[in-house]
């Protein structure tokens, strides 16, 4: 029950190296992420006027291949509970025309209320079954 | 022998939650790696002209705290040898108002000419000494 | 004939007034634009790496509302001759759940070549009819 | 009594031209303006929080030239008032090593309470004495 997300890449993404910049990849994964989330009934905009921030705490990311300009690709997000109160998104980007990983990545999060106290919110909670 | 660089949060860096982003401590920390090879006389920009390209393969990162819009701060940029062809860059970004760790991240990356072969110019070849 | 592309707000591109970054619709204009040239046999990145780069020489962006977090839009890009050398795109966004304008713009370009000689490839040329 | 703000390209900025992207001159000039308000003791993010939001109505923005990876620049900010509730921007980025010309920009901007009506804080007012 993997969420994929299809994309493609925007001119203005690419650095001088003619290819999408590292850091764009993040972006690609947190869009990816939230929009996951949204589909479950979970809006982090809406927590985050709330107070509740859903924040990540430990990134990585395992670069295999570069996007290009014009690319198609696709970002798959696969929730996986890690403790009571670590989440992790295993998240690959794919490109379309031939299904290449791109890239491999294990974002961790967690859940902290206005006091920055954890705080997992129940809709939340309920994604990340061990 | 760390390199310091010293930076301060823009207000279009912050997110909807009212903290810098995380994809873009992607960016502060490939602004200070650029900083530190330019210092020791190797140019990322001049080299992706020549068509030999310094990638990132890996990256791990390790968010303790965030950033708020009026902080300053700096990025350390640390150079470590991983093996003949993989260099490392222990790097963190730390609050300079109290010395706190914002960011404790490794990123690994190698180095391509342009037939995407492994080729490590010279002069980055002696930053990374075992 | 005008052309038109459908996009959806990424939480990331807003900023800490919770909507979007005015910077990042220049962003959205950018990336309507190649994909109309892209439509019509131009290919931007293709040009710049045959060292033909379009350029932009002025921008005249009257915001009017802002797009916030979930939101839905479109670009619409509309081609307009101004000179010899200088071609114009009419541009507007669009939000879709009520057709309200919220950027209204005119973007103004030329091409140069490998000298920063003006230049304009025939495929552009015939785009931009009086 | 122009304000003045000291910058150097980061090589992420730069897209697949080889040049600063259009888009983050955009940025570039946001930053410079919330210095020139922060040293004049108008916090925007503060605001923000306290659901009065500075907001940019119109931008004019001439490109003269290019930026590059390594250049260093300063951006200009001059305010001047418009009307009772407009209050303007003249910025201008300068390339450091020669003083040359940039971007040359005219940047609009008016002030909305919670409600989304007009309303200017004092001490904004007072910066833009006509």
């Amino acid at each position: 029950m993997t969420f994929k997300l299809a994309l493609k890449v925007r001119d203005y993404e690419c650095d001088l190296q003619g290819i999408v910049n590292n850091g764009v990849y993040f972006n690609y994964l947190e869009h990816a992420r939230h929009e996951f989330l949204l589909e479950n009934g979970v809006d982090f905009a809406k927590l985050a006027e709330d107070r509740i921030n859903l924040v990540v705490i430990r990134a990585e990311m395992d670069f295999k291949d570069s996007l290009k300009p014009g690319d198609a690709f696709y970002v798959e997000v696969e929730p996986t509970r890690l403790s009571k109160l670590k989440f992790g998104f295993k998240q690959r980007v794919i490109r379309t025309q031939d299904n290449k990983l791109m890239l491999d990545a294990l974002i961790i999060g967690t859940s902290v209320n206005e006091k920055g106290r954890p705080f997992l919110p129940i809709e939340v909670d309920k994604l990340f079954i061990a």
